[in-house]
């Protein structure tokens, strides 16, 4: 590893950041440079414990009085109301619980039913594929029309037949970030609802969702909120919307008095109607630690981080390896959220060779590097080790080892 | 504590049972009687470390890579095979994953979109309440009619029109169970589709799924399965409807290709589509550790040691308190499952009074105390204790403590 001037700026920057103390919140493994939190988020230091509390005391020794005296019961809530604060919402309008896909299809559908006159929803056809997919059942079952619009220019398929716009704030893939205002006001100038997924900002881009005068939003919670391998997502919804908030799929969890066991359904009053089934408590419990290490970071600060983070990845690219890579993510700093992806032939390949020497990025089919820069553990010093590694990866031609002919399942 | 004759014949039934060192493979609090197992499983031993090990080692030190390395990919499918012994199911054919409303929300459209040209679903009124509710929400969106039938005769609303006979196995209230194998043929009969419930039945009670031709069967982990509170769901459907079996949340884990990203949704071929989102790694991996409890026990061994605990409950009962409380189980073994439930107007207080006693069963409104007796760590010693207080909770009137009149937010 060189030792140079341009290192040496690397850790003078890391020792001026406001958050140069976060990243001892973590662990992380030693000798490794970590770009992946975008889709795994790192381990914080406080969960094992909380979870072996749980696991060991809660469950173990207070085995069903839990619910009552270790607050299970409303465990959902609060920790929405620890994500509140991060998405530009109240803390009471804030539900989590249920895989992201499972909560896209209650929210897909309850705005869909808020204009029961309109057929059309539009999403944008780069978008993750399981917001496609899922808006495609919705629309199966709702007898809805998918209307794919133009990524670069989503107003241009908006019009009165037009019941939701459901865009993504940050591309999984490219990593540009759109204008959620903005859109926002563009869905509601035709009389749509803007339904907003902030599975790749939440935690690492500001979000204003109650400023922005949002109609509803999801978001996952293991990437930038380090909820640990398939933590539960999380959903808030406009107070406007609460009380006629109609989501399909009505279980006691979402009663208004689940243990009365009546036999007709009445939905709790507030956000809580989002609920469908008993709560998860192992992962809620482990996303309740996790999200600790936000306590006292102003988002502002966390979203200056960040774009320092990747000003100085694309700087850096830009210098060593111009030639060879496409930035894929915008430059522009209003137009991307924290992560970068570089486009290459070879990407897998490089992203494998990258993995072999500690730097941990990951692939999108079919030629996309993804790097992820979560500026709670993140350094420059790290963006350093990344970039003179990816040089020596393409000098080396690392990328074209034999191991890497078979891919992982997941890549 | 009294210590004649009657005990001594508790201690030495359990002396013969063929599960008496299983009981040791669970942690539980010192001086506690817990027959709540219907609720909420028993901590099985080797479950925290499992779970620290996922957390430290998976998440922590291998991070995104254990996606591969620790299978995480494929960890519902191998909890799946675990589960697939204790319903009569194969190994290939049960999923794991989101919560058992979120599962019946699915199972119940697909199973209902086996008939399309019927509109009408049977259900039991007295069926626990999330089942109903989940109901109510598909009949909503499928613009079906659910028909309440007879519960003590569901066979008389079965007729042409009905796509579906939704019955829960073991009812959670009285612990009363149905004959699978008879009314699941006598659905079919008339053409339709035989979904159970399993929640209060799976790992207590024999269930012969594939036996008795079933269609589709839902169950619930956290209870007799020993998963910990809020654990995923688990979902069979036999292997003739796999290929078409079409689940309305297509999210990017039911995919054919998840990682080929396509727009187009392909479900996945066998019951691999039942998956919408990302698997939460945590609670199965918590369920997967814990079901190690059943390996090497057979289903009838099971069946045949909860049968000597319940009689012996319903016994001691009759002797020590017939005048005080009705039994509302069945006295029949071919009619009941794992649990006992007397009726009595203080029930709220009786089970109150029997928690402060150490002895933990739970109430159900409006006025039933409930009893589990999970065979795999309840003891006829347990039983002749708990009876013995509940004598003295009786004679004592303690049910009647101005503490109880407050209720807890669960009961």
């Amino acid at each position: 590893m060189r030792t140079g001037s341009h290192r040496d700026e690397a850790v003078a920057l890391d020792e001026r950041s406001l958050l140069r103390r976060r990243r001892d919140l973590f662990v992380l493994p030693p000798g490794v440079v970590y770009l992946d939190g975008n889709s795994l988020g790192a381990l914080p230091r406080g969960v094992a414990e909380r979870v072996r509390h749980v696991v060991e005391e809660e469950w173990g020794a207070g085995l069903i009085s839990s619910w009552n005296s270790a607050r299970w019961v409303d465990l959902s809530a609060r920790v929405g109301a620890k994500i509140a604060p991060l998405i530009g919402a109240r803390a009471a309008d804030v539900h989590v619980g249920d895989s992201t896909s499972v909560i896209l299809f209650k929210t897909f559908v309850a705005a869909s039913r808020l204009r029961p006159d309109r057929r059309v929803v539009v999403l944008e056809p780069t978008t993750f594929p399981t917001d496609a997919y899922v808006a495609s059942g919705v629309a199966r079952i709702l007898d809805l029309e998918i209307r794919w619009c133009d990524p670069a220019d989503p107003v241009s398929s908006l019009d009165e037949d037009v019941a939701m716009l459901a865009l993504t704030h940050v591309d999984f893939r490219s990593g540009a970030m759109y204008d959620l205002p903005a859109l926002t006001r563009a869905a509601h100038d035709v009389g749509a609802v803007a339904h907003w997924d902030l599975c790749h900002s939440a935690g690492a881009v500001p979000v204003a969702l109650e400023d922005a005068d949002a109609d509803v939003a999801v978001g996952c919670t293991y990437k930038y909120l380090n909820g640990g391998p398939g933590s539960p997502a999380f959903a808030w919804v406009h107070p406007r919307h609460q009380d006629t908030w109609d989501q399909p799929i009505s279980g006691w969890f979402g009663h208004a008095a689940p243990f009365d066991m009546e036999r007709e359904f009445a939905p709790a009053r507030g956000i809580g109607r989002m609920a469908s089934g008993t709560p998860p408590i192992l992962p809620l419990s482990a996303l309740d630690a996790a999200l600790d290490v936000f306590d006292g970071v102003p988002v502002d600060v966390l979203r200056e981080a960040s774009l320092s983070l990747t000003d100085y990845f694309i700087d850096l690219v830009d210098r060593r390896l111009r030639a060879t890579f496409e930035v894929l993510t915008p430059r522009e700093r209003d137009l991307r959220g924290s992560q970068v992806s570089l486009r290459h032939p070879e990407a897998y390949g490089v992203v494998q060779a990258l993995i072999d020497r500690g730097v941990v990025g990951d692939f999108r089919t079919p030629d996309v590097a993804r790097f992820g820069f979560a500026p709670l553990y993140v350094t420059h010093a790290d963006v350093y080790d990344a970039v003179e590694h990816l040089v020596a990866v393409m000098e080396r031609e690392e990328y074209a080892h034999p191991d890497y002919a078979v891919r992982n399942p997941v890549t």
